[in-house]
């Protein structure tokens, strides 16, 4: 009896409060930036908005529940910019040099040295697999925290070398508001990237927030090491994984072990997840965002080193795949 | 202003509504069960308690933010029984007998042949390896879907060798229980097994609410193939990673990329990654089940074929790591 009697005081109570929260909630409404504000009007937000309804709306025909509400976004040039050279090269070079003050011997190993010394033919000699090298060497580490605090700290000390804007910032916006979007209607979000965890996964929450666990990409080689009665984890400077192109639906299958029903990117190195995605019975969207706009980010027919689409584009175009045109689709580009 | 109104209606609807619930809730809330009911007042229940209210607890001095609140549970012998042998493999025989159905040519080779046979002398004769080979030839699959679906049907109809009650029915009671007080306490709850993803994925989320992408373990070699214009993902008859000891704690770092705070295990298999979340400035929890009662469940003591416990006992002991006692701490043993 007593407790009922409880129950009806703070019935009472939290009536009114809610009541309040109601009411102030629709005020500000109103004034409140809808869902997808920094996209224009387009095919591509209405086919988003559609599927997002027609997938999360309890009673649809192609209504899923939460947990098959799978969405893989690439995130070089889809989630953030990726010219004139991928973010994590950039990290790689400055990191390098960083390094180099502590251990010279860096300085007399190629491809290190064409780095190190800024020497303009050596440069231009390098190949992808010295890249990958360089890569590696960098995100080798016996102290993986401490390693987590570098990238952060670059992340929030580096400008973008074309953009007076920090590296924290050259996300997309619209992007930004399409996981949250998405979010807001209970799809779980991972990203497949071509960028290895190691450097992703230090600031997926704060740029994204997409946790750690949730980072899929290339990888370096991990080894558990005891010594004496201590155990800790090496990270190798040696790729283990190359996540891109067929390497992304592998490793879905691995870390997520469901297949998408929707997947985001902008390069060829998208297509086979997208191929993979679409085959099924569930109602499914695979989108391409088009680098078109040399003025506000970059025109890819410009030529590009990395990200270029061609295959990818046959195909979305065969299949009425969902194209964004970042010129005329995004109302606003980087986030501020 | 006309948003307004309508806003003052809803708000007057839906603070009926949420006054009718909330006097409902209580009204059930003085017949509802405690968090751990399951669980016999003890030292166990206290350290787990105490643990989960200091770094849940905001304000307090272990307080620690909920993405940071990683839990990791050993599945076999920690979440469900794994004995008089672990079910992967009672799982593996059943369909390796329903495989040779379509397929007669496993009757002419070993170690096949020793199981469908079922000649004592050569089952008697399996190694390890043999054992490792028969689980990957059952995982291996073209069809992933079709695979998922004879799992989930095992555990719908087949029966445990010792107790009257179904596969799905072998799982812990005041485990389930603790699962759902950590969750309530916003911890992410991971699986960190020996046991196969293949296995235990199809049916985490219904046994355990643990999503599929939160199951790691042991697993085949996953190859994404390209036939003409469609791509199909196969799992090959070959163990890409045994998740035991040391692989946990590397696997931990591939998947989560962060330290748990808590790990809860049986075995000596669950020691390397107890003593490399236990290192770390955080508050953690690490927990043993113990396994001592014959009557309700097994005794390990008198012998085991899967999941024996001595170093591990030892080290929790020296650094005084929480123990269940099964025959103590547990009023009840297995889900209803």
């Amino acid at each position: 009896m007593k407790r009922k009697k409880y129950a009806l005081h703070w019935g009472l109570a939290l009536c009114l409060v809610y009541f309040m929260i109601s009411c102030g909630d629709t005020g500000r409404g109103s004034t409140e930036t809808a869902p997808l504000a920094s996209w224009n009007e387009s095919r591509a937000k209405q086919n988003i908005i559609e599927f997002v309804q027609a997938v999360s709306t309890e009673g649809s025909e192609e209504y899923l529940a939460p947990e098959e509400r799978i969405v893989c976004f690439d995130n070089d040039g889809t989630l953030w910019t990726e010219q004139p050279v991928p973010n994590q090269i950039l990290f790689s070079f400055d990191r390098l040099k960083a390094m180099a003050k502590e251990d010279s011997s860096l300085y007399d190993n190629m491809p290190y040295k064409a780095i190190l010394s800024e020497d303009t033919s050596a440069l231009k000699g390098l190949r992808a697999e010295d890249i990958v090298q360089i890569v590696a060497q960098v995100n080798a580490s016996t102290a993986l925290d401490s390693f987590d605090a570098a990238v952060q700290k670059w992340f929030a000390t580096s400008k973008h070398p074309r953009y007076d804007r920090p590296m924290k910032k050259i996300t997309y916006q619209p992007m930004i508001e399409l996981l949250d979007y998405l979010r807001a209607h209970d799809f779980h979000i991972f990203i497949v990237s071509g960028g290895s965890v190691e450097f992703m996964r230090p600031i997926s929450d704060e740029l994204y927030g997409i946790s750690r666990d949730d980072v899929i990409g290339s990888r370096m080689k991990i080894e558990t090491v005891r010594s004496g009665d201590s155990l800790h984890v090496e990270r190798k400077a040696q790729l283990e994984w190359n996540d891109d192109k067929e390497g992304k639906v592998t490793s879905i299958e691995e870390f997520i072990g469901r297949k998408p029903i929707m997947v985001v990117g902008n390069s060829d190195g998208d297509l086979a997840m997208m191929e993979y995605a679409a085959k099924q019975t569930k109602k499914t969207l695979m989108v391409y965002l088009l680098h078109n706009d040399g003025e506000r980010e970059y025109d890819y027919a410009q030529g590009v080193l990395a990200g270029s689409l061609s295959e990818g584009l046959e195909k979305a175009k065969e299949n009425g795949w969902t194209l964004i045109n970042m010129k005329t689709d995004w109302a606003r580009v980087f986030t501020e």
